[in-house]
């Protein structure tokens, strides 16, 4: 059998908004640069994701646990955190026509302090990409978080932020944390949400986008053993990626960093290989004591840890094991992407998921319109309870079957005359395309053992 | 046996602290004002609610899909909602100590126009609750929208704003839903979400705070239809609640609207008894054609259906199940709360979470600290692939069936030195504090038959 993999953005993008994974945000209004509205499908394949990091990452650790903090937080937490002096990209605007642009992209470099971007963009002469001209303002540096502004009752107004990541939280409530778990160190909080991002030049679909979702888990530790900590995380990642989300191990790899940013030990991303090139989807980082040890300083408020073993107090070092919901959802839709050519003249789109992070576990297909909506209904109900499912009546059954193949459908259930008499129903295979014939009783734990 | 409720909030906020299940947001820099985190066992808790709603609303039903939609939408989506215009609460500040007020509160009286709230207070002569003077400003209209400000290419700012309300996906996206789900009218959208408002006056814990997470289902269906599902989906938020999360029936109601937005034919409040009186946690909202149909009007796209079996032409008719996940989080705690007199001197205090709501659904403890560590692990990692699973091998087993009464883990799994030999261990029921022997094959079952 011939089979292609997914070659570019545009096929995925396509099916995405056509089978419901992904629509364009506010599209009626002609949208809103880069941001994305998840579908039927979309929320199905990315909760799923959610699912299964949480699973991998809190549920089975017993060190570990999960939180979930506010996107608005004290505006001091960003002060203390370095994002409200440093989070910023160097932008320029062309006089002429009035775009903005990022300088360290103008110059693909961007390791160059402020004064030399603007010294090397004179030197090499370098035009406005989209009008031609060269007629530059300064680099001004703009703050890439989202303000906004909360009215008090003192009727003054404070800005506080959209938080661009999540990870403060665990390390903001770490005393909190760690009295109510009683957890000893070391020990892992994880959070999934969202932050947010002002990003002057999104792109790729909705790998970057200004309203993003995070799963970063936050792991304290002793500086001893942290070198070692870190290179455990980094497998797990990799090994989650794998083993939980079927990525292919070819189309994964780390990319250690070269620029490490002010706070970080050791820093690595996971990349993963889509149609417009290797993109990051996750990183491990050795983030020292930079977060707690700031957070002491700025908030006066104790951040060590007293070891009830050596009774030594210490600030933990922390490894972060930081990951994109909607990065891995769209490295997860890529990966599964496979056109088959099945007969000479027949070739079907097939989504391969892992049954796992599949939108639908399985399809209700009766063969006739006529005479089997009781009996389907009635499969349909018990199957539910228990799997996402979903219920085709329309069209022959083959292109059914080829509209479950290309939403990734692990299993097809039809139903026909002969149930109304025998009980049975058939299992047809999405990978395989095989059927099989199984009594009703036994359907739900026929299915359950097929998704894990 | 003597039980008491729960008799007031300030019990709840405690235990929902030490505990972890809720943590002041930003504690160390002296909080923001009505933020508030979920810590290790409050994530879990909103977590099982937030799943249980989308099995109810969304899985189980063949008329449902569900959406995820971005929290950053093109701003004339709330110019067409009507929320730019008129989501405002009317406020005045006392000029003498500077703190600002509701008008709407100082009356007690939500039904007057502007003006006749200003007459009304000069009338009354209304103080200042704070300060006790009468040095009132005139009443401005007080948008509840988070503005933010997105950097554009061109150099300009746009104003966005952090949508008040997760219902305006569905309608936005209406056509796109309809047509990759392929989904007849009468049908439903689930989205789960969070939103935003810019509260003067928020509190009573997380029951009113500026960012809340909502749980909102829309119906389109005929008009014809309208009123008969707009009863019908009364009776599913009371079922849901009932069956489905375990609110106790004496402890909810439905209160009528008696000012209807200018949107609605019809709506209800669903209220929970807390501590403090009756509080909304959800509603059911007849919003007639208004929301498509001036979506309609402002973005001149086409929101009619076309029934396939009529050839009729129509803007659907929307019935909202709205939800507060927040505060459903919280009447499910509170309504959990139970201390209990097993014997003369003795107390406990028990979470009778239904099992399905339960953070914990196990807790493995290892009755000696010795040599029972390997045999503890393997039980561990047995059950947390199925179940959330907790480890505790501090204390005297007593003092350890305390504490998971106290977060409602419904089974206590006690693993001793007979374990190592017979391979049983001994499942204690949280409810009836009994204990029987089971053998470790049957336990994942077991456990299982448990929580169903």
């Amino acid at each position: 059998m011939k089979t292609t993999e997914l070659k570019n953005m545009e096929t995925l993008i396509a099916l995405a908004k056509n089978r419901g994974f992904i629509f364009p945000g506010s599209e009626i209004y002609g949208g809103l640069a880069n941001t994305w509205d998840y579908g039927p499908l979309g929320v199905e394949l990315k909760n799923n994701v959610k699912r299964e990091w949480w699973k991998y990452f809190v549920q089975e650790d017993r060190n570990s646990v999960g939180m979930d903090g506010g996107i608005l937080m004290n505006p001091n937490v960003w002060v203390a955190s370095g994002h409200v002096g440093g989070f910023s990209d160097p932008l320029m605007d062309c006089k002429s026509c009035k775009t903005r642009h990022r300088a360290d992209h103008l110059l693909n470099d961007d390791s160059l302090p402020i004064e030399e971007m603007e010294k090397a963009i004179l030197k090499k002469k370098i035009n406005c990409p989209h009008c031609g001209k060269y007629d530059w303002t300064a680099i001004r540096q703009f703050n890439l978080m989202f303000k906004t502004e909360r009215g008090v009752v003192d009727a003054s107004l404070n800005t506080i932020y959209l938080r661009p990541e999540t990870a403060q939280s665990q390390f903001v409530q770490f005393q909190n944390l760690q009295r109510s778990s009683r957890l000893k160190v070391p020990f892992g909080v994880g959070q999934v949400g969202k932050a947010f991002r002002n990003e002057v030049t999104p792109g790729n679909f909705t790998f970057r986008t200004i309203e993003f979702e995070q799963m970063e888990y936050q792991y304290f530790t002793q500086a001893n053993d942290s070198m070692k900590d870190y290179e455990m995380f980094k497998s797990r990642a990799m090994d989650f990626y794998k083993t939980r989300l079927g990525l292919l191990p070819d189309r994964l790899r780390f990319t250690d960093h070269t620029n490490l940013s002010h706070y970080a030990k050791a820093a690595v991303d996971a990349e993963f290989k889509f149609p417009f090139g290797w993109g990051e989807i996750g990183g491990t980082h050795h983030r020292g004591t930079f977060d707690l040890g700031n957070h002491q300083e700025f908030s006066k408020k104790n951040m060590e840890y007293l070891d009830p073993t050596s009774n030594e107090k210490f600030v933990p070092t922390v490894i972060e094991s930081s990951h994109g919901a909607d990065r891995i959802t769209l490295a997860v839709l890529a990966n599964a992407y496979y056109e088959e050519q099945i007969a000479e003249d027949d070739t079907r789109v097939v989504l391969r998921f892992k049954p796992s992070v599949a939108p639908y576990k399985v399809a209700v297909l009766p063969l006739q319109k006529k005479g089997l909506t009781e009996k389907s209904d009635e499969v349909f109900s018990m199957l539910s309870k228990h799997f996402m499912t979903t219920y085709d009546d329309t069209a022959s059954i083959g292109k059914r079957y080829r509209r479950q193949d290309e939403i990734g459908t692990p299993f097809c259930v039809t139903i026909d005359y002969e149930t109304l008499e025998d009980n049975c129903v058939t299992i047809r295979d999405r990978d395989s395309m095989q059927q099989r014939r199984v009594k009703l009783d036994n359907l739900v734990a026929e299915i359950a053992k097929g998704l894990a």
